[in-house]
């Protein structure tokens, strides 16, 4: 292409109101412009990297045996109804709706499950037809609360989407299992880097799923990650291992505690490290009281315990609740007293499994027993629980040994396994190898493709602009006139060979000095510049620059097994032959 | 690809709710599937011709120097208002619209020249800039009162729009004109049968437009079309030219009808043919009482007259009305004693010009005269209009020799000169080449890339099912083992070398006889099919076979200038090379 139709144009200031430095550089570049909260525009350059980003999807989903379809972005109500999800939706004020001109409803599609599982029924009547997977790229919506983050969390969105269909749970897993490779293989080919993490479902559903993340600074979640193992959660999620050195018992002490009630305040009065307490909590887990106890230094999940009880709605219990609970006001709650008297549910964390010589409460005021035990000072838990959120230097529940670390990721894909959740509801079966009706087992499988420009962008960027990986760049060669109008015909001629050998090659020109073109081509991000000037004038041969020799060096060993790049001067009869064997 | 993977399946039966011909096929063969009105799942295979006529529009758009971008689907209300377009299609409920957790407007885009104006505004700032046009290949959608004919009119389509900035009315023409050039390049290797005709603006607005219409027994548009010139038009907006003999003046009769009214009374009732009739009818454009007369055997375009007039609305007076304007009760209207003594607007169609010896009213009850003429029996019009519909059998207004002919068609492209209706109210400005403000001279360019998918299906088929273009079908080859097991290993085996190849091929893998796979390689149309059976077994050859010889004989021909096509029997070792030869 030619730069001088495509708009916008790179611009020299940062946007104002924007933070993330992809979001920065992607609108600097002139890649993509802001229409309105999370509605963007994007230009010929991102419009380039989508296409090419979708290719790989399509390409890997194609070898996994997944078949593409298209399903229309409006979606009746009724299928929402036939799945539950309708009055959840709507409920979260997720997805936009509109009414038609008969006053029918629709969603704006923000998944696809139930119009998928609604052709899947009619389709698939037999195990015969099994497994069947389905997926689409189409643009998907959500009313977000707080659009940000340009292509990160935007109100319009291009999404794949994918739908399997299978006889039974084991062969569910082996699809869900090839599914993960798959997203491996599409996110490593885009040039990622990314972790894969034990995922909650929300309101997707099922009971089984992994996210993938990719690692920036600007992470919208937090992730514990196991360097030992590679173990990976988000934080609402992943689970620790708590192993401690056996201490000898200490007689237990009945401390008044006047006024104090926080773990914070335990903590300064008593010099006792949180980890050695015992704190209790009363919530309402959908109206109903629930306790939990858990070590003093942690916070509860309520996602974990969401899903613990299949609740809705988790919140901290009113004064008046506490008081009821524990005939203690708030501050005092604990396991003494408490444990197997209550009428209410009571969880223990895992945290609290073998903890000794602890400091907890007594549903009593003003008083905290320390060097509490198990067994001796009220009853041993019957079960400990993962209700806590796993934390940084805690220990990996999947190797026992590794430290966690914390890490910034976004998601850019999410797989589940759905089990039945919708075929039942929707009532979606098909002929069973005995003859019988059966509800399908299914899994659902996501990637953010507008949310993997960004990420790309938001991963490869100096300070000069964004560095493409190969794979997903608009243009693979740009090319420079050295001054406007005395190398214009040389470089545009240069232009056209290169596109008729099947490049593509990005041509700048317009009407700027050599120095602004190289500002611009930093902010373009193109792998490799061909400079048409000098060299060409007095030597038949053009000086080649790489956008980042450090980044395509490794790039391209990684390809193609090559030593260096080429840089400098080559002459005009081995560049292409050059070209060829780089891309 | 393989075919047991691909939903929906062939089906033996007509849909029963459907009328046209390439809707019942598309169903039949499994290409798409209603999931509610107006709303369409594409399986794979309509997916893949989808994707090839976006190439073509792509590849042809690229071409003609404009440019991709895409633009958001969700467009905030206060675009629209600034053009003034918001409350026109909340009137004509054209649109789709909905509300945000803010509460702010948006609709659904229907068409986007004010975002892609409100784009160009920005960035368009000098005349150096222009001409620059900026096209995308998006979603779009319309709140359609009767959905039909599957993708011809459906309320959720694929459209390639295109937006054209020019700094002034010249070359805003030669704008047009190369996209009248690239439409036509479009069409024709899409394989479709077109005209391309005159056509009104309606709400899109601007002066100058024309569409292209597929011709298809199922149009929804009727046409007018010259066989001599080529000239064509819709109905609506089509002119025709009138050229009568002159003939000698005879003396005028008032001639008693008594109760007689309509034209249709007045031919039993005088035996004179409506020719030679000028029958005036009063009307109200916007409320405002209106005359206008024309030949008795013509209709009135509401479109020409509401362009003429500027208005909105058209209807017929009111008795009280026309008894008001002409003294006269409904049904003995006429020029005489009404043209210039009126204080209403009076207008004379162009069938009137020259007509002599006429029947026409006088605004007296029950008297007609006949035998009226112009000049010497009242007033000569100053002006004629182009104001009737135009109909088969008149003569053609561009080369005012050819007959016209009627042809039914459908609208697959229209291009418009905006002129500055959008630029206007939106203050869309470049600097001139005298460096002053100026307002954008626009032109917008529409495809209904659906539509088009399912027109060719209307135009390519017979009693067996579609013969897709060979540049558009979803798949070059369709591979039928003879025998499902015997022959499927080797099916696969060619198969797969073709697939390395390059081509696209489709293979029947599945577990059925050979006399239904042919009926399904009917159905599907895909251009050759190569049988992998006895003569594989017997000599080492297949047999092919196409799906429909005298159609790809004409095609190849037009291609490649060969002379005819191989059929029967092909050596192994000879297929390679004749397939290359062909696609």
């Amino acid at each position: 292409m030619k730069y001088s139709v495509i708009y916008p144009k790179t611009r020299k200031e940062d946007p104002k109101t924007v933070v993330s430095p992809g979001t920065k550089l992607l609108i600097r570049g002139g890649f993509m412009e802001q229409l309105s909260s999370g509605l963007w525009t994007l230009s010929i350059l991102s419009l380039l990297i989508k296409r090419k980003v979708e290719e790989i999807i399509r390409d890997e989903m194609n070898k996994s045996g997944a078949v593409e379809a298209e399903f229309p972005i409006l979606q009746p109500k009724e299928l929402w109804e036939e799945s539950g999800r309708w009055s959840k939706y709507i409920e979260a004020e997720i997805a936009f709706r509109l009414k038609d001109r008969k006053s029918l409803e629709y969603f704006l599609a923000p998944t696809a499950e139930e119009v998928v599982t609604t052709f899947a029924k009619k389709h698939l009547r037999s195990y015969k037809n099994l497994p069947s997977n389905i997926f689409q790229i189409n643009t998907k919506f959500r009313d977000e609360i707080r659009p940000r983050q340009g292509l990160i969390r935007g109100r319009e969105f291009i999404m794949k989407d994918a739908y399997s269909f299978d006889e039974n749970e084991q062969t569910m897993g082996v699809t869900y299992n090839k599914m993960s490779d798959t997203y491996d293989s599409i996110f490593k080919r885009c040039g990622l880097n990314f972790i894969k993490v034990e995922a909650d479902s929300g309101s997707i559903g099922g009971n089984n799923s992994a996210e993938f993340m990719a690692l920036t600074d600007i992470g919208e979640d937090t992730l514990l990650f196991c360097p030992e193992c590679n173990y990976g959660g988000n934080q609402e999620k992943a689970t620790a291992y708590f192993n401690y050195p056996k201490e000898e018992l200490v007689d237990l002490i009945e401390l008044e505690t006047p006024d104090i009630k926080t773990v914070e305040e335990l903590v300064n009065f008593t010099k006792i490290p949180p980890e050695k307490m015992l704190k209790t909590i009363i919530l309402e887990a959908d109206n109903i009281p629930v306790i939990v106890s858990l070590r003093g230094d942690l916070e509860i999940s309520e996602v974990k315990l969401a899903n613990l009880l299949g609740a809705k709605v988790i919140k901290n219990a009113s004064p008046e609740v506490v008081n009821k609970v524990t005939n203690a006001p708030v501050g005092f709650a604990g396991p003494i007293g408490l444990y197997q008297k209550t009428e209410y549910q009571y969880f223990f964390d895992k945290s609290a499994e073998n903890l000794s010589n602890f400091l907890c409460g007594c549903n009593k005021k003003d008083l905290h027993p320390i060097n509490v035990n198990f067994e001796r000072d009220l009853p041993k838990p019957e079960k400990y629980h993962d209700i806590s959120k796993a934390v940084l230097g805690q220990n990996c529940s999947a190797c026992e040994k590794g430290v966690l670390k914390t890490l910034q990721g976004v998601e850019i894909g999410h797989i589940f396994q759905l089990g039945q959740v919708y075929s039942k509801p929707m009532k979606a079966v098909f002929i069973n190898r005995e003859g019988r009706e059966e509800l399908f087992w299914m899994g659902c499988y996501g990637i953010g493709v507008s949310r993997i420009i960004q990420t790309i962008a938001e991963q490869h960027y100096d300070s000069k602009g964004i560095i493409w990986p190969i794979s997903i760049s608009p243009f693979q060669i740009m090319i420079l006139p050295a001054n406007s109008k005395v190398h214009l015909n040389d470089s545009l001629e240069l232009y056209n060979k290169l596109k008729e050998k099947g490049f593509n090659v990005l041509v700048d020109d317009t009407d700027t000095r050599l120095g602004e073109k190289f500002i611009n081509a930093e902010l373009l991000g193109v792998p490799l510049q061909i400079i048409v000037g000098k060299l060409w004038e007095e030597n038949k041969a053009f000086e080649i620059k790489w956008r980042n020799t450090e980044k395509y060096n490794s790039d391209f060993f990684s390809i193609k097994k090559e030593n260096s790049l080429p840089s400098g001067e080559i002459k005009a009869d081995d560049l292409m032959g050059m070209l060829d064997i780089l891309f």
